[in-house]
């Protein structure tokens, strides 16, 4: 029996480098990946803003989520997720700079 | 600004009762739940038989899947994930006595 398996965590370190993105699951109204950051933040002014809802968690490392509105800052720990709902602008204003941040991102369409 | 937030990590230990499982989404072609195991398994000669895709992964703990298939058996250590195909048979046939199994579960139609 052949099973489609992998592990969230097991992948080659990269340092200083681009945010390392894996497509885990591609379906038509779903899709979710494996994002790795280190020290990895959205550029000055530019702000997400997708017509799907993203359901993200951060697995290990930490980060600071932005948003538009009302320039809410939201600090991300190990298990902390967050419901964007679509075109709720936000940004990734910081992860942390020596610890791998690893997020599982999904998003779906309602 | 009201954000939809939360940790997987954070519920109330339960020990010896029923599997502990929270619905994180609900959509029309996406279900998301966190479930917590211990020591939990599926019925002898029960097997899970879902006309949508299951993406699973084991966030700690440990567990064995067995799918009916060749009577496979899979071993899930934290990070690990399996895509399970749509009515592809498959049980819970052991989960870890002493420690917490947090599985993400994501259902979803192709």
């Amino acid at each position: 029996m052949q099973l489609q398996t992998g592990n969230l965590f097991g992948f080659e370190a990269k340092h200083g480098s681009e945010e390392r993105i894996d497509m885990l699951v591609t379906g038509q109204r779903l899709n979710m990946e494996r994002i790795v950051s280190m020290g990895h933040v959205s550029f000055e002014g530019f702000w997400y803003d997708d017509s799907r809802a993203e359901w993200v968690v951060l697995l290990t490392g930490a980060a600071v989520l932005e948003f538009e509105e009302d320039s809410t800052r939201h600090d991300m720990h190990p298990g902390d997720y967050v419901l964007i709902e679509p075109h709720c602008r936000h940004r990734v204003a910081w992860t942390h700079a020596d610890e791998q941040t690893v997020w599982l991102a999904i998003y779906y369409e309602r």
